[in-house]
């Protein structure tokens, strides 16, 4: 499926903003990030990634495409829910791939209509707002609609950037 | 885990000695597994083996690494319960492995004490029995309790080929 998406940084009205949008509250997550890098290829070159993620509800395995547009992180998304997350490391580690960061984060979720508006604390970084359409239209549909809440909520310039690049940018990751 | 593993081809009396031998039998499964080959190494070569298992019950994503003796299948053997192998299969062919075979078999399960026997039917090869140990003991001990169980079941030499080996011998994969 292709996820189509949009992240701002986050400012001191920004919580604020969200709730006055009419958004409800979803619920809060705690997310543990863990991106491995190709044997083959260097995914930072090809814009792909490879991801475990581990949330207190269970974990799942998922492979992000390249970005399809220049200005929202739009991408194929492809993901499986797993029962170990230990044992898929040891899996993709086997199969030549390698740990190449952890990212951890607070994700408060709020559904405004088919928009999910996540607010993301991640560590080392500070905090950042998320755009997700869940719809069925057309993915640049959805980015018109993704790019004019950002708008509305008074956040500035989209950034294409994961939080993988910006701690990667930042040096401070693992 | 280290799967400790023998099996051999089948004989006309060979149900009948498993049952004979005090084997309980605890279930039948439908497997169509789907074999990938590495984009990076040709796992024939270097004797792994990565797989979709998909049952009934649900699907699994495994990891076989190379075998370590000359007389059984013993190896590393790593697995994770996955939600959607479709997407597992999108998943892989993202990250450049290609699908080699798929085998389909029915497997007839019986327990005797820590052993698992699987009376195999398997599509285009005919029937074979796999005993799996699964106790706690040193890979080796189990490996000599298999070796003489199959001995006690009438079964002739240990064979250490996987039915995708068997089944490549035969070119009948497709």
């Amino acid at each position: 499926m292709i996820e189509v998406e949009v992240k701002a940084r986050a400012r001191p009205d920004t919580l604020e903003r969200i709730l006055a949008s009419g958004a409800v509250h979803v619920g809060t997550e705690n997310h543990r990030d863990l991106y491995f890098n190709s044997p083959q290829c260097d995914f930072r070159k090809s814009d792909e990634a490879l991801r475990i993620r581990i949330k207190e509800e269970g974990a799942r395995l998922t492979y992000k495409g390249p970005k399809l547009d220049s200005q929202t992180k739009s991408r194929l998304e492809l993901t499986v829910q797993i029962d170990n997350p230990e044992e898929m490391v040891q899996i993709l580690e086997a199969l030549g791939f390698r740990l190449s960061a952890e990212v951890r984060k607070r994700r408060t979720k709020y559904a405004l209509n088919e928009v999910i508006i996540a607010f993301d604390e991640v560590d080392g970084l500070g905090s950042f707002v998320e755009l997700e359409a869940r719809g069925d239209a057309e993915w640049e549909q959805q980015r018109e609609l993704l790019l004019s809440l950002l708008k509305q909520l008074g956040l500035g310039e989209s950034i294409r950037s994961s939080y993988l690049e910006l701690l990667e940018e930042n040096g401070r990751t693992s």
